[in-house]
């Protein structure tokens, strides 16, 4: 007996281990400033929990179609499509247990073993995992701190491109940075992906998660549409990520192949879920705009906080509910060689807990700055203050 | 932009063809009789809906662990373990939406391309599209029908094992044959993977789908524990199909794997249904039983009604709730080449939908005898009673 020799390229998401540290660490009596969650401490709006109740109650406990119930497809395609000014239909959708598995899905259905797949680095560290799993190569581009945020590195992307890449992944309203392209950098990303005839996943969890002003998918530049496979999720916006649903928007080419792959992984996603959905996308909205105000707050505590303290400098992110501070000033006052040394300590010595830039993506060779990723969905406003001042505290000494 | 070229070894369900072709006689004002479903018409029981509310009520709508909540891991080792005889902790189990992704996840951690599978032909066809889609021969084993049933042909199994096989899956209690084995099949079957080192897939779908008497798992042979990983499903004891809850139980080390491709794959299972599950294990039974009292029923009636149509001859199983009639004697009456031509003339001149057996995998070289496919899970006792007695119409004409 023995195991797969393929298993050793397959990767994890690392933070799991932060997790781990920061409960045992309450566990010991410990109160923990958890900043380190990609998860939301918020209930899901009513009307969905009623809509959910009502559907178990009505019988829909049976199978249902492995590309989705068709009301749920034709809501998606409606919605998805209305907000990022194209045309989709049922056929354009494919439902899901989450967002994620629409990863795996897509490099399964364009990739072949030896193939070249670009990803963002620092980011979710789920692409590399599968693009290595599945035999292909993982080709890193990186983003530069500027100004206004993060920009994509996009002249070494563009060098980045020979005849075995087949595609790029695109976070947009990105994790862990919280960058967004302008639209000249969307514009940049789209024309490369046009010129070189490549598939697009289009990572677009975060499209709901902006405070300010109007989200922007790349899809709805000319020539993107037929090329990119959407990723949509329930998850932030509804504050639902336990419930595993959301599904894959594009092409009906690809999603006939990806709705095989459910066939053959999952046979369908849950059907009272699915059929709920349908009164999230098209029922009372103010469940949703009431996360996104507790959430816009809670960044606003959190920026400050973070600028309060000796060293570190943030702007306020548009989008997403992480931060990505840059914390070298940090390290070099302390002394310290690694984030992880920083992160260990924030724990032990100030009860505050949060990822670092190596649990998304490994480190590439030139990287200056040291980062670490706070998040602000899992904790309230009170403690976030809180949390910030001990963290102060503790940044602060030599 | 091109799509992978290993697509071309995905399967699928081609028993959705079935569905389809259904669904679109009913549409032109037909009552179909449908025999053709694997599902199950019956209510989840109430206690396990309850919970599930108060799961959802009570805020289980976050993240959680990828291998499953610690309670149901442990309900479920102690409930799996003690029907089996063997003892299971939590740590020997994964959850998983559904039974079904047990296959895939089973057959990436312990098969290299190359690799050989032993699978049953009759058999529930995922079996055979996910060894080929990941590379891997699929080696077909098969039945011959006897006096009590349907017998796997050891022989020909053993002359199949080679250097190259790594594993056998096996689903005593069987679709779509309810074959089970006796304890003397099951000893060669568990000798066979001792003797050569073999992994075994164990499909339990049905083993709590049992009418008399006791069910007995592959892994209470001395052995056979640590090298079996079983697929569980709460699908067909509760009436859950479109819940989407199972898991993978067997030896810690491959379960921390199957664990791995869950962080990969969907993050986790729905955390407010995992809270459930606890309940429909431990809770109230009632339910359960009412169900299995209703599929007994069916079952009895579907039997007795194949067997009042001239040349058909079917003993009545003990388990799953699926007949596997040899239709070789209607086929020659009828003067027709392939089952296909009697599923699609049943559909039209009887209004009777049902799988044959070229739905569950690719049919053998030495086949001599032609199957049919009935499942009376989801068809009321009533509608078994009309439904076959037009179907004997049918079947008789010549």
């Amino acid at each position: 007996m023995k195991y797969a020799n393929q298993l050793q390229n397959l990767g994890t998401e690392t933070a799991f281990a932060v997790s781990a540290q920061a409960k045992e660490w309450a566990s010991q009596g410990n109160k923990v400033y958890p900043f380190h969650l990609g998860d939301i401490n918020l209930p899901t709006p009513e009307n969905i929990v009623e809509a959910t109740v009502k559907s178990i109650k009505d019988g829909f406990t049976g199978y249902c179609p492995s590309e989705g119930i068709f009301p749920l497809r034709e809501a998606l395609a409606n919605d998805v499509g209305y907000k990022r000014g194209v045309e989709y239909g049922p056929g354009n959708v494919a439902v899901q247990p989450g967002g994620k598995p629409t990863i795996g899905k897509f490099i399964s259905a364009i990739m072949d073993p030896g193939d070249e797949i670009l990803y963002p680095n620092p980011g979710y560290p789920i692409y590399e995992s599968q693009i290595e799993y599945q035999g292909g190569r993982a080709v890193p581009y990186s983003y530069f701190q500027t100004e206004t945020g993060f920009d994509i590195d996009i002249e070494k992307l563009k060098d980045s491109i020979n005849e075995k890449t087949v595609a790029i992944i695109y976070n947009n309203y990105q994790n862990p940075m919280s960058a967004e392209s302008s639209d000249k950098e969307m514009q940049h990303i789209a024309e490369i992906a046009i010129e070189n005839d490549l598939w697009v996943l289009s990572d677009e969890a975060y499209f709901e998660i902006i405070y300010e002003g109007d989200a922007k998918s790349i899809v709805s530049i000319p020539g993107m549409r037929e090329r990119t496979v959407i990723l949509y999720t329930f998850s932030k916006k509804f504050a639902m990520t336990g419930w595993r649903v959301g599904g894959s928007i594009g092409p009906e080419e690809i999603i006939k192949r990806i709705a095989k792959f459910n066939v053959n992984a999952e046979s369908c996603t849950t059907h009272f879920i699915q059929n709920a959905m349908v009164e999230a996308l098209n029922g009372d909205q103010s469940g949703s705009i009431e996360i996104l105000k507790t959430l816009k707050e809670r960044r606003d505590e959190a920026v400050k906080g973070l600028n309060a303290i000796d060293g570190i400098d943030i702007l306020t992110p548009r989008t997403t509910f992480y931060l990505f501070p840059n914390v070298t000033k940090v390290l070099k006052r302390k002394n310290m060689k690694s984030v992880e040394e920083l992160q260990n300590g924030a724990l032990r010595h100030a009860n505050v807990s949060f990822c670092t830039r190596d649990h998304f993506g490994r480190a590439q060779d030139n990287e200056a700055d040291s980062y670490i990723r706070l998040a602000y969905s899992g904790i309230s406003s009170e403690d976030i203050v809180e949390g910030l001042n001990a963290l102060k505290k503790y940044f602060e000494e030599q």
